[in-house]
């Protein structure tokens, strides 16, 4: 993969789009990354300064938040289609959408492909441990209701992912309520045997809280069991974070006891917080696409834009391509 | 319900028992509530002072957290089957247990019964919310595999125990991973329009985060994701817990700036520990059940015996019952 290529960025999709993902887009372009925003002109080249570096490629069509998935299917002049078009004809290295994900995952198994010995793609996103690890949970949304085969298939994924990001041999657990094997729902239970006949590392039913704490380092799931838990993760940081500023506002020592602890809370935050990384992987496409988060500001979107190309860069597709081919990964 | 009526309290059940239980025992009837501990004799009497006041009932089976659920049916002495054999008997107002969950849920419904109008009781678990009020959870993990007429079920018995806790006229929101009507898995998408035919205030569906922010008050789900979400929380929070203690740690500012919050800390670690009301509520079974977590310390087994105590004074069963029997809650 060329690494001067761009990185292809709908600049149409998320709450805040286009101007945050364009003050994102030039946020990563001023560290280096080179991008290329997709979608309506008119509203994108204003917000743009004189010779900013950043390239732009009009398309006239928006998927909107309340869309059918699969309407991107007729839909080619999208700023999401665009975008994976321009990966698909080797002028971006990935591409970044903080748009409407089921309709980023029918485009990109349409335009980009899907790699031989992969269900479905999934999206993986990396949560912190607090061993100081990181954890590779997918799928994170995008399929939900998945037969124990596609469960199977991410696993192989997500050790692959694991293993690009440094980790050898990595412990796979699939997400259930006990550590048993007969502890989980039907899915769960017929398809822990499919992920056990895999050359993989797997440790068996894991529980959120003991995988969090460091019990695994992929950890499998369903897209609508994995939101849920990303999610239910992300609101009770956020809860904790509201009735502890509650606090500390009572007392003039708390006060000067969270001015003490301001750099702390700093690099805390760095730490968790969920929005830093920006964005998660769709694995198990011809093509490195990241999926950006609706509400992402724009540092989030330089964040997502960032792992697209490092990504690209680091052979993210060919590393997918030859673990899969091997039939799994190397361990 | 008589209120001088002792909590029967399994004392084999949860990862420290019997030493943790007894402890929460002697705690909770030093604090006025009367408590009939049920277990092996040989190995509780050693742990009870002498007139501590505290009740023994004997029971010479115990049933380990690895048996199946349903061998509880046939194993009428198990200290989880006597506890629920006082409360039937009107010898105690309520029951407490730390242990298998799932055996707790089969012998409640088989020793007291499920009250008409319910498919299946469903654990109710109370979460706080940013905007300082609590969430009632339900299923939390009593049922997997949950068909669209028993979350409907548990849409009726959360909305009486929110009023039952205060809420005038609670909203009902379907846990999902999108506000819209069409997101959500098959499960979802069958059980909202069941939801909405109930005269319940049903606000549709909620994502996890929306939910904690105050977004509904009660959060009806299938238990599996339920048990999900709620370990999913428990763990962010312990994350977030670890990494800012290490934080803490670097600094000498910062541990001053931590001494001079910890009043503050207290307070917060005081609104947000998921341990302190110690257990939550079966509902929807003939009796009061409170199931405690595995891991709950003397403290949390104290808490789960006052809530266990406190529903049956203000009459949870009869309320329920008569919520049931004008087919719905009265809002």
């Amino acid at each position: 993969m060329n690494p001067a290529l761009p990185v292809a960025v709908d600049a149409m999709g998320g709450d805040e789009a286009p101007a945050a993902v364009v003050a994102g887009a030039l946020d990563a372009s001023r560290r280096g990354v080179p991008v290329t925003l997709v979608g309506d002109r008119a509203r994108i080249e204003p917000l743009l300064p004189r010779a900013s570096g950043v390239g732009l490629v009009h398309a006239p069509d928006v998927v909107a938040m309340s869309d059918e998935a699969g309407s991107v299917r007729r839909r080619a002049d999208t700023s999401i289609r665009v975008a994976m078009q321009l990966v698909r004809r080797g002028e971006a290295c990935g591409m970044v959408s903080c748009g409407h994900t089921g309709a980023v995952v029918v485009a990109a198994a349409l335009d980009l492909g899907i790699l031989d010995g992969v269900e479905r793609p999934a999206i993986a996103t990396l949560l912190p441990r607090a061993d100081g690890g990181r954890l590779v949970l997918l799928d994170a949304g995008a399929n939900v209701d998945c037969r124990p085969e596609q469960l199977a298939s991410f696993a192989v994924l997500g050790a692959a992912y694991a293993e690009l990001l440094g980790v050898a041999d990595p412990r796979v657990g699939l997400l259930s309520i006990g550590e048993e094997d007969t502890k989980g729902n039907m899915q769960v239970r017929a398809s822990l045997p499919l992920l056990r006949e895999l050359p993989l590392r797997v440790v068996g039913n894991v529980e959120p809280g003991a995988a969090m704490m460091g019990g695994c380092d992929v950890l499998v799931c369903d897209g609508f069991v994995g939101n849920v838990l990303l999610k239910a993760a992300e609101g009770a940081v956020g809860v904790v974070v509201q009735l502890l500023r509650e606090e500390i506002s009572r007392s003039p020592g708390a006060r000067l006891g969270a001015w003490l602890l301001a750099g702390a809370l700093r690099r805390f935050r760095r730490r968790v917080a969920w929005d830093v990384q920006g964005g998660a992987l769709l694995l198990g496409t011809d093509g490195v696409v990241v999926v950006g988060h609706g509400r992402a500001n724009p540092r989030a979107v330089g964040a997502a834009i960032e792992l697209a190309a490092r990504s690209a860069h680091k052979g993210l597709v060919p590393v997918l391509r030859s673990k899969l081919g091997a039939g799994v990964p190397s361990v």
